[in-house]
C-alpha cells in the first residue's frame, strides 16, 4: 500500500467539498472529477480532473490515480459505476446499491420488499389512466420522475385529471420514467444520517427538516420527537441501508405521520444536507465518517457534543457573484458558524452554503442562525 | 471591492494550512507563498507562489492577487514587511509590530518599558563575560539567540563558566546576537491567544502547556489554575500585545512561577500551537479568529464549547513518508479528532500532526489523546 492514500470524489459540489476538507484535515489526498474546472471541490486539490465518467480518457487516469472512490450524488447511472469496480478499485457506495437507490421505484420496491413502511405507490406508463392511480393511492397523490429528481425538480402533486395531464407533460421532459405515490399528510419531516462499513453501523440523532419550496431550509437536531419514536426511526432507517447493501454513508428521509407512524422517504446514497450540522455539532462530522467507512476504517463517535443544534441553508438571493457582499455584517453573530461553498455565482434559490449554531437551547441558537441568514447578502 | 476576498499568508505550513482551511470555509480565497512547491497550505490552493520575500518578481505578483496579507511565523525580515506596506498593501501583523517582536531582546525592552513582568536580562556582547552575567542574572541562566529561535533552536542553559563558552560557540553559528535571561523556576507554562482588531480584543482561555525537549507536547485548556491567576494572566497578555501595536492573533507564553507570579516569556504574532485546540473546542478557533482580524471583521467567541480539552502534538517517530502508516489503527480511538498536516517527509521530533480530545473531565480525554498518539506510527 502506497503511505498517503488518495480518495476519488465523483463530483465535485459543496458535499465532495466538505467531504475533502474533512479528509485533508486527516492527511489524506482527494482526486476531483467534475466536469467544470474549478469547482467547489476540485478548487481545493492538484488532484482535479475536468471531465466526467463518460470520457474513457479522464476517467481511466482519475481511476488509476485514486485507492479508493466515492460520489456526491445518486445520478451517476450505475452502469458506469461497475465499470469502475471492474476496473478493480472499490467504490462506496458500490453499483449494486446505487441500481437499488437511483432509480425510485426500483428503491421503493427494494424496501417494500423487506416490509419497511413507505408511502404507498404505483408504476405509470404512457397508457395509465387517472383513474386507476385514484382508485390504488386516493388524491392528492404525487407524481414523480423516478431518476434523477431532486430539491423538488421531477415531482409534481396531482389533484385532478387536469393536473395529471399537465404533470405528465411535464415530467416527460426529464426524460424519465415516471411513478406515482400516495400523499402523505405529515405531521414532521425526519431525517437519519446512517454510516455502515462491512464490521460497524452507526446512526447520527433524527433530526427535523423543514422544507421551503422543496429545498431543505432549516434543520432541527436532535428532532422534538419522543425517545420511542427516534429509536423506530433509527432502527428503520438501519433497516433500509440493510436493504440496499449499503456500505458509506446515507441519508434517510422520512416523514413522521400524525398518527405517529413513520414512512421511509427517500434514501441519498451519500453526505446529506440534513447532516451538515454535524461538523460542529457531534464529535465526527458526517463528512469525517463518510471517509472513514469510504476506507473501510473504525468509525467515529456520532454523538452530540451540545444538546442543540440548528442548520440553516444560504440560498441564493440573486444573481451574480458566489460570495457574500457583506460577511462582515453576517459575522457580527458571535457563535454561529459560515459555510460558503466557493461556487462561482450566485443564482436565486441556489444552495450557497449554510449556516451552523450549536448551544443548549433550541429557541435562542435558532434565533441567531435565522438572524445571520436575513442579513447575508449573496 | 472585489466581490471574492484573496488572503496571503507568507509560509506554507501547518499554521498556514489551518488558516487556509478556516477561510476557505468561510468562502475566501487563499494565496500562500512559500520555498517548496506542494508545502501543507500550498497544497490546498490554485493561488501557490513558490519563492520567497527576497525574489522581487515572486513577490510583486503575490502582492498584486492578495487583498491583504499576513504571516505565519515571525522570522521575516521586519524590511520586507515593510517593503509589503509601502506598496499599498495591509499587512496584519504590521512591521512595526514584527519589528517589536522578531528581536527578542526589543521584545522584552519593549515589555519592560511597559512594566509588564518578565524575566531579567541583559545583552550579551562579544566582550561579554561569564561573571558579568552572573552577577546581574544569577546562575543557572539562559543565552538565547535575538532572532530565529524555536523550538528549543538557539537556546542554552548556563550552569558554569565553559557551558557559557559553548553556549556562545554554538550560538554563533546561528547568525544573530545574544542576550542572557534569568532563569525562571517555574511551577507551570501558560499561554492565552489574544486576537485584536481596531476595534475589539478577545482572549482564549489560558492553558497549560508541557514541553518535552523545548517542544510543545501537551496542551490542557483551560489551567488548572485559580481564576484569580487566569485573569491576571488574561490582563498582562492583552496588555503585552497592546505593548507592540500588535493587531492580529497573538500567543502570548508565560510562567508562573512557584511564588504565583506570572512572567511572559515570549510573544508570538501568528497562530501558536497552543491554540490549536480551538478548532474543535471553541465556538471559533484561533484560525478562524486569525482570518477576522487580518481582515477587520468581527471576532468570532473564544469560549469553549466544553469544560475541557486537550491537545497532543504528533511529533516524527521515524524518517520517512509524512503519512502514517495505521491510520486505521489510530482511528480506534473514538472521539478524538486527528490532524495529520500533509508534509511530505518525517523525520524524528517534526511535528506532522496534532490530536485533539474534548469533554467534560481533563483526565479522561487526556487519557484518550495519549492512547491514540503512542499508536500512531509517522
Amino acid at each position: 500500500m502506497r503511505n498517503k492514500i488518495n480518495i476519488g470524489i465523483l463530483g465535485g459540489g459543496q458535499l465532495a467539498r466538505m467531504s475533502l476538507m474533512a479528509a485533508v484535515r486527516m492527511g489524506f489526498e482527494v482526486s476531483i472529477l467534475e466536469k467544470q474546472e474549478g469547482s467547489p471541490a476540485g478548487q481545493l486539490t492538484d488532484n482535479e480532473y475536468t471531465g466526467w465518467v463518460d470520457d474513457k480518457k479522464i476517467l481511466k487516469n482519475f481511476i488509476e490515480n485514486c485507492d479508493v472512490i466515492t460520489l456526491e450524488n445518486e445520478f451517476i447511472d450505475y452502469h458506469y459505476i461497475e465499470k469502475i469496480e471492474k476496473s478493480g478499485k472499490k467504490v462506496i457506495p458500490s453499483a449494486k446499491t446505487i441500481s437499488l437507490i437511483q432509480d425510485k421505484y426500483i428503491q421503493k420496491e427494494t424496501l417494500r420488499n423487506k416490509k419497511i413502511p413507505a408511502a404507498k405507490f404505483m408504476s405509470v406508463e404512457c397508457d395509465t389512466k387517472f383513474e386507476e392511480v385514484v382508485k390504488e393511492l386516493g388524491l392528492p397523490f404525487l407524481l414523480k420522475s423516478r431518476t434523477m429528481g431532486y430539491d423538488g425538480y421531477g415531482n409534481a402533486t396531482v389533484y385532478c385529471d387536469e393536473d395529471f395531464k399537465i404533470a405528465i407533460e411535464k415530467l416527460k421532459t426529464r426524460k424519465s420514467k415516471l411513478f406515482a405515490e400516495k400523499f402523505v399528510n405529515f405531521s414532521k419531516e425526519l431525517a437519519i444520517m446512517v454510516v455502515r462499513t462491512e464490521k460497524e453501523i452507526a446512526t447520527y440523532p433524527v433530526v427535523e427538516t423543514v422544507q421551503k419550496d422543496h429545498i431543505c431550509k432549516e434543520v432541527i437536531a436532535p428532532a422534538d420527537i419522543s425517545p420511542e419514536i427516534a429509536e423506530k426511526a433509527k432502527y428503520l432507517a438501519k433497516k433500509a441501508i440493510r436493504a440496499v447493501d449499503g456500505i458509506g454513508l446515507y441519508g434517510v428521509e422520512m416523514f413522521l405521520t400524525k398518527e405517529g407512524a413513520i414512512l421511509i422517504n427517500e434514501l441519498a446514497p451519500r453526505p446529506h444536507n440534513s447532516g451538515h450540522y454535524t461538523i460542529e455539532a457531534c464529535y465526527t462530522s458526517q463528512f469525517e465518517n463518510h471517509i472513514r467507512s469510504v476506507l473501510g476504517y473504525p468509525l467515529g463517535s456520532t454523538e452530540m457534543i451540545k444538546p442543540a443544534a440548528v442548520m440553516i441553508n444560504i440560498l441564493g438571493k440573486r444573481e451574480g457573484e458566489g460570495f457574500p457582499e457583506n460577511m462582515d455584517e453576517v459575522l457580527k453573530e458571535k457563535s454561529v458558524a459560515i459555510h460558503i461553498y466557493g461556487k462561482k455565482k450566485s443564482r436565486v434559490g441556489r444552495k450557497m452554503g449554510h449556516i451552523t449554531a450549536i448551544g443548549d437551547k433550541t429557541e435562542a441558537i435558532l434565533k441567531k442562525a435565522r438572524k445571520a441568514e436575513k442579513i447575508i447578502n449573496i
